[in-house]
C-alpha cells in the first residue's frame, strides 16, 4: 500500500491570484544560530557582533543580522512556492521592518500577487508578496519574489495574466530604524572604519578585497539552518545526473557571503533596510572562491534621522577571479562570466555628526 | 618515563553483572546545540523548531529533538563501555521519559545486565541499561544497548551467561508525554501537514522521496557534538589502513538524517516516544546520499490521552538509491544491500478531534 | 572612481613605540559559540561542558573554555597587527585573568611594546602585548605576540630597536584562580579521570593516544567564528599559487585540537592558567591528522590555595604520526618533521586531598 503524504509542493495552475499560503515551520531564533551564522561567513559588524555594542546604541541586546533572518523567512516559502521551479527569476521591495532578536519567533505567510503563463504552455510565473513576523505579530520582513514554475498538467487552462506593480528601488520613505536606535556614543574604531556616510560618494567603487572558498559542507550547513529544503543543494546522487552534475550552492549564501566581505570597504553598513532587486547571475559550486565589489549607486537622508543616512549599493559577488578591475558588463553588454550575484540594497551608515 | 594516565577503556573481562558504572562529563545541552543539530539534519518539526508553538502547545519551550538528547545520552558511554568494541550490534527497550529543555544538564550511568563470552574465547557480549539524568535528577532517557567487546586477556575466564529479558517493542503502557502537553490549538499549516494519527493505516508505507548527501566534516562535527570518541569516525589515517580504508559514519548520523527526512509524510510526529529497536545495517561513508522510507507497523493508543496517538513505524535509510520501490528484504531473504538502517519507533501524534 | 576605504593592514614602519591599538569588533560570546567549540574539537573537560557541574565547583555557570577566548581575543587583531605579516613568530606571557561567561562581551586593545628592523631593511618584528577586555571592563586576558611585518617603504627610516623583557614561564604567583572556586565536591568520575595533581611527576610523557583529521569546512569554520580575517586560511583561489598550493590552517586551531585531544591523559586539567610560549613548526593542511603527547615540566603551587596545584606541561601535536614514541627533536638536534605545534603551558589540577 503507498501514500501520498508527502509534499508533492505546489504546480502552477495550483496558484491563484490573491490566495495566501500559510508557510509551516515556525522558528526561534537564537543566539547558536547567531553563532552559526558568524562562523559560515565571518560577519564583522559590530552592531550584530555584540551586545555591548548594540546596547551603548540604544538597542536591547545586538540584533540577529538582517540577511539571518532573511533566509529563515525564505526558507518557510520553498516546499510551498518554489518545490517546482524551474528558476528563481528575481526578488524585489525587500524592506526589513522591524529588528529580530535572539530567542524570536518568526514564521511566513505568503500571497499570490501576480500570475503570467508562458507561451510554452508548461511553465508559468507567479509572484508572491511574502511576510515574516515575529511571535507578537509584528512583521520583521516583507518581500515580493518570483518564480517559474512547472505546470503539472499543460492543458489546464491559462489563468489571467496579472503583473504586481514592483518599485524599482524601495523608498527611502519606508525604511524603518528603531527609534531607540542611537549613534551618539558610536565608536568608529570598535566598527572598524572611519568612513561615514558622508565619505562615500555616488559612483565611487570598492573593491572588496577579500575572497572565500566555499565547501560543500558549509553552504549544505547554511542552508538546512534556515530548513530550506530545495532539493538541488543536498543531493549529489541526484545532481550527478544534472547538466552540471553538481549541487547547486543557495544563491543566498552568496548573499550572505557578498555581505560579509563588504564589511572591507563598508565597516560602518549597520543595517541592510531595503533590498530594491538581485540576481543569480550564474551558479556557484563547491570550490568557487568569492570575491566582491560595490558600487554606490545614490545616497538618501533617512526619514526622521539627521543622524543616519542611506546609500545604495550595487553590490557583485565574483566567482574566482579578484575586483581590483570591478568585473562587470563587457563593451558588448554581455556580463563578464565571473559575475554570480548582482544585489541592490539600501544600507544605512551614521552621518559624520557623530562623535566620533 | 612512560604514563599509563590515559584511558585503555573496558574490555570483556572488565565487565560484571549488576556493575554500575558512572560515566564523564556531563553536558548542559543549550540553544546552540539545538541550532548545530538543525544545520546538521535541516529538521522541520515545528514542536521543536519555535518557542512559540511549543507554548501554543502548553510547553515552557521547544524541547530538545529527542534524538539530539539520545545521541548526548549515548556519546559518555563510549569511553567505558564501546571503546573496544568489536561491532554495536542492537539497541532496545529506549524511553524517552521526560522533555529536555536548553539549559538543562545531562549524565549517564550504565548497569551491566547481560554478559555472554563468545565461543571464540576472544570476545563477548556485553548488555548495558544506559540512563541519561537531568541536573535535577530525573531521569530522562533510559535505554539498552548491547556491544561484543574484545577480552584483553583470552585466558580470563568466562562469566555466567545471563541474557536480559528484552520487550521486542516498548509498551505503549509505558510512554510519557508531559500532563500539561495540548494540542487543543494545535496548528497543522504551522506543523506543515494534514495528516493525524487517524490517517495512517497499518502497513502503509511512506517514501520520504528526499535525499541528503554527507560531507566528512557533518559527521564530525556531529559525532564531536555529542562528546563520541569513536577514534573510527574521526582518524582517517589510522582508518586508511581499514579494510575499507575510509572513516565510519556514526550510526547515530543516520538515525537523525532518516528522522528529519521523514518529516516529508510523518510532519505530524512530534515525538519519538521509544525506540523497538534498530541496526546498522551497513557502514555509510561522506559522500554516501542518504533516502529513506518508512512502513507504519502498528497503531496505539496513548495511556490517559484522547487527542494523541502513537504509531509504530520502521524506517529504513537506504544509501544512493531513492525509494520508491521501498528497497528492503529480496525474494532469497538477503537485505538490500542499499538499505544502511533498519529502526523501529513509536512515535506520537495529534489525532484528528483537534480543531484544525 | 576608485576607492581607498579597505583595510590595507599596518605596515612595519606605521608602528610606533607606545602607540596602542583599539581593535573593531567586540563580540559577545555565546552559548553558541560555545556548542560550535564542541563541535570542532570535541572538548570533554567536565567543568567547561556543563553548567551543573560548574555550579558544583562554586562558579555560575560553565566557563567558556580559555582557548575560545584566547581565539577571539586575538582574531581581532589580526586586521590591525598581522594583515602583512611575514610570520607569526610566537607568544609569550599569555595570562588567562578572568573567566568568561556565555552572554560576556570582549574586545581588545594592543600596545607596541617591541620594534626591531631586520637587516634586510624590508621587515622588521612587531611586538604587541594583546588586552581582551569584559563589558565590565576587566582584562580576562593578556598576552604578548611578535610578529615579522613588511614594510610598505623599503626606504622607510628603521625605529631605534626595543626588545620587551619576557618571562620564560609565567610566574605562579600570577596565576587567577577564581575565589569562589572550590573543588570539596569534585567528582573524578563524572569528570573522567582519577589522576590528580599528586599523581603526576616531572619527566612524564603522556601519549595522548587519539588522533583527529581535519577537514577544509572545519577549520573554517572555526576561524570565522573567531573572526580572524587572514586570507592565507580561506582562499583557494589565492593561495593555488602559494608554494604549498594550500589553503593554511590557523594556528590556534591546532592549539585547540591538542588541547582537547590531551583530556585523554590529563582530563583533570580544569583550566589553562598560562602559556609560556608556543610555536607552529611546521604548517597543516586539511587532511592532516593531528596526534598529541605531552611531558609534565614542571609543576607548582598555586597562591592561596592548598586544594588546586599547576602543572606546566609541553604538548606537542604532531601530524601524521602516532606518538607512542613521543616524536621530538632527533640526535642530530633537528624536529621530526610530523612536529607541528610545541607548546608550553601552565594547567590547573585539583590536589588529592579532595574527596573522590
Amino acid at each position: 500500500m503507498g501514500s501520498s503524504k508527502t509534499n508533492p509542493g505546489n504546480f502552477f495552475e495550483d496558484f491563484k491570484l490573491g490566495q495566501v499560503l500559510y508557510h509551516a515551520t515556525p522558528r526561534t531564533i537564537t543566539e547558536g544560530d547567531v553563532s552559526l551564522y558568524t562562523a559560515l561567513y565571518g560577519g564583522r559588524f559590530a552592531l550584530q557582533s555584540a551586545d555591548s555594542f548594540a546596547l551603548d546604541c540604544g538597542l536591547q541586546a545586538a540584533p540577529v543580522d538582517d540577511l539571518l533572518v532573511f533566509h529563515i523567512v525564505f526558507g518557510k516559502t520553498v516546499p510551498d512556492i518554489s518545490l517546482n521551479a524551474v528558476a528563481n527569476l528575481g526578488y524585489a521591495d525587500v524592506k526589513f521592518i522591524a529588528p529580530v532578536y535572539p530567542g524570536d519567533s518568526v514564521q511566513t505567510t505568503s500571497e499570490v500577487i501576480g500570475l503570467k503563463e508562458n507561451s510554452n504552455g508548461k511553465t508559468g510565473v507567479v509572484y508572491v508578496r511574502s511576510t515574516g513576523v515575529n511571535q507578537m505579530g509584528e512583521v520583521v520582513l516583507d518581500y515580493v519574489r518570483w518564480v517559474m514554475v512547472r505546470k503539472k498538467d499543460p492543458s489546464a487552462a491559462a489563468p489571467e495574466t496579472v503583473l504586481p506593480e514592483l518599485p524599482e528601488t524601495v523608498d527611502p520613505a519606508a525604511f524603518f530604524v528603531p527609534s531607540q536606535f542611537d549613534v551618539s556614543r558610536y565608536d568608529t574604531a570598535l566598527a572598524g572604519s572611519v568612513h561615514l556616510f558622508e565619505d562615500y560618494e555616488v559612483g565611487e567603487k570598492i573593491d572588496h578585497v577579500d575572497g572565500m572558498t566555499i565547501e560543500e559542507a558549509e553552504h549544505m550547513l547554511a542552508t538546512r539552518l534556515y530548513q530550506n529544503t530545495a532539493k538541488v543543494h543536498f543531493n549529489q546522487h541526484m545532481m550527478k545526473d544534472d547538466r552540471m552534475g553538481r549541487r547547486l550552492i543557495y544563491g543566498g549564501h552568496i548573499i550572505s557571503l557578498v555581505r560579509s566581505l563588504s564589511f572591507n570597504g563598508l565597516g560602518n553598513a549597520l543595517f541592510v533596510a531595503a533590498i530594491n532587486g538581485g540576481s543569480h547571475t550564474a551558479p556557484t559550486f563547491a570550490g568557487d572562491t568569492i570575491y566582491a565589489w560595490s558600487e554606490v549607486l545614490d545616497k538618501a537622508d533617512v526619514p526622521g534621522r539627521t543622524d543616519l543616512g542611506a546609500l545604495r549599493i550595487r553590490s557583485l559577488g565574483v566567482k574566482n577571479q579578484t575586483c581590483a578591475d570591478f568585473p562587470d558588463k563587457a563593451e558588448d553588454g554581455k556580463r563578464d562570466p565571473s559575475v554570480v550575484l548582482d544585489l541592490d540594497c539600501w544600507v544605512i551608515l551614521p552621518k559624520a555628526t557623530i562623535e566620533v
